[in-house]
């Protein structure tokens, strides 16, 4: 079975591996998403299989070396697997074809415009395929050329900055963020405004923050640029709504814990879904962790409450605890990833890593 | 006991009752809501007291007779109930002022200016001072004196319209409505946008629909103006949530039954509170009320469920059913009032419903 393989994974705790193998065995193109065979036949997923054969037809006929011994006509199976929630709002679609395009994009001999795979299947995937600090330029082209991600600064430009995936629910979003941005596009009059007179001075602040690492303007303009997107989703109609109420609670904890100290120590983000990503320093995270716990008490698993990296347990101190006030939410919080800014795609060498065995079908089901 | 009375009552079915006396032998100023003693010294309750006071001085020393026997050194007592939650975003401080403010002025003499004193406990309480359908125009000075209401139509111009109240929640709010504007005001670029690019059209745009009794376009218009209202209040920093799990479930309800019957037959608007606001039209309010019973079974009281208008049971058919969705939410409608638009303050002449007894102090209490 001379399947080609690549596995790769993504971000720091954030995980997505995928493993693409092509074969003249295959007879059809195959994927499977978290174990589970999925329709290979839905439009995003056609549309990427379609723009790397295309790049590699048209790198065929540019006249490089091929260095892989591949048809054209041979079939891909793909297998990816994701170690947090999908389709949550935290960004796993557009890590899963940022994943997939790279992957495909080695079996298939591909080395440009990998950019223009992934984006046929999520927009946002562009920005995935880069580690560090990622700036995503939305552009203003129909056709998604100027749409371009670059970096800012490698990841370890930063290495004080902590990330703290609060899972609020592992439930599927009502409304898939791809969908909804296109519906906002068409009705929220404070989108365009927003996108016109007011994100690109955010754009150039994000930036000057994290190259000087001021925590503080970063955190700021992080909150403040969470709640403006959601306020244009409200504004969409029908209006879509990503947070629910412990969401909100955790927002509240947050400016609770800053009023606390007297300065932005922790910010919070949401993506399209209610779980939060809260950002913070290495110096704070146990403390935050701790108030999280406090108002949101585990309700089961309170060992496996915590993943990711390892935080210290440390006590709450009375002025924090009353601060916080006294109306906990047992169970809001499913449970806290703890993770940091990761590197960007890479390839897994060892093959015990890869998700498809020498038979092409996954390893699992075997 | 000379204390003269005047009590007053405000909307259709949503009510609130106000007894104002003065009388030498007070020996201080005092107020009782909702049946319990309450500061007179609030900054805004002292505000009116100041302003009712100064106009009466002022129509004295212009000469004015004086049809009263009364002091301006008198104390004065006020008792007034709503009978409906207070501080629930159900504009109850807005008809508490107008209502207070019309019971000052009979007691005090005054007959021109009520908008500023009923504007010192509320900016909204100046609409309240009006029945029917009330164009309020925010004004731009920073006095508030262009800060006017004005009747668009009176309460007898769309008989056939409905008004639902589903109270979500009688929790007093965490943000008064007033501090919140402020803070929005200070903070949201998305505001500063709103107030000044689409507000005028959309006010223009409300007084034809009203004027027109065109509910299609009446309802779309109240359903996006409210996101948007809401959408502000996200984008405020610390952000602002009315809006609760219950009150997006709803918003989420009234989507599905116009999809479900392709027109706009019903309509929701959220003040600052999670209450739900429903305008509809007669023929659909049978049909609407039980689509909430089925998507929010009452969970205790079944009977007390609906208040005010009388309601006939419907059978919902399978069709909407399906189209609400399977995941009903018990408890979280507690119950709903059935009213329509109502006329503005009028005096209420038998004393058996004065609040206060002929010794100045509450009835219930003396």
């Amino acid at each position: 079975m001379p399947a080609t393989q690549e596995a790769l994974h993504f971000l720091s705790q954030l995980k997505t591996t995928t493993t693409a193998a092509i074969s003249r065995d295959f007879t059809e193109d195959r994927i499977w998403l978290n174990g589970r065979e999925e329709d290979v036949g839905q439009p995003r997923l056609q549309a990427c299989l379609r723009e790397i054969r295309r790049l590699a037809r048209k790198r065929r006929s540019d006249g490089h070396e091929d260095p892989l011994p591949l048809s054209l006509s041979y079939k891909v199976h793909v297998a990816s697997v994701n170690n947090f929630p999908t389709a949550a709002g935290l960004a796993s679609s557009a890590a899963g074809y940022a994943c997939l395009a790279y992957a495909l994009a080695r079996v298939y001999g591909v080395e440009s415009d990998l950019s223009e795979v992934a984006r046929r299947g999520s927009g946002s995937a562009c920005r995935s395929l880069y580690g560090g600090f990622v700036e995503w330029q939305m552009g203003e082209r129909a056709d998604g050329k100027d749409s371009i991600a670059r970096q800012v600064a490698p990841e370890s430009h930063w290495p004080e900055l902590r990330v703290l995936i609060l899972v609020v629910s592992t439930e599927k979003k009502p409304t898939g963020s791809t969908a909804g941005m296109q519906t906002s596009v068409e009705t929220s009059a404070l989108l365009r405004f927003r996108a016109e007179a007011l994100v690109p001075a955010r754009m150039a602040e994000m930036t000057r923050c994290v190259r000087k690492r001021d925590f503080q303007a970063f955190g700021q303009l992080t909150m403040k640029d969470s709640n403006q997107f959601h306020a244009t989703c409200m504004d969409t109609f029908p209006p879509i709504s990503y947070l629910n109420d412990t969401s909100r609670r955790i927002i509240h904890l947050v400016h609770c814990f800053n009023a606390h100290h007297r300065q932005t120590k922790v910010a919070y983000t949401f993506d399209a879904g209610a779980n939060a990503v809260i950002f913070t320093l290495d110096d704070t995270v146990a403390e935050f962790v701790a108030a999280v716990r406090h108002s949101f008490p585990p309700e089961l698993n309170g060992d496996k409450f915590l993943k990711g990296l390892p935080v210290e347990p440390v006590p709450l101190s009375d002025e924090l605890k009353a601060a916080l006030g006294t109306d906990p939410t047992p169970g809001g919080i499913k449970y806290i990833i703890a993770t940091q800014v990761g590197p960007g795609p890479q390839v897994l060498d060892d093959p015990g890593a890869h998700l498809l065995g020498p038979d092409g079908l996954p390893k699992a089901a075997a």
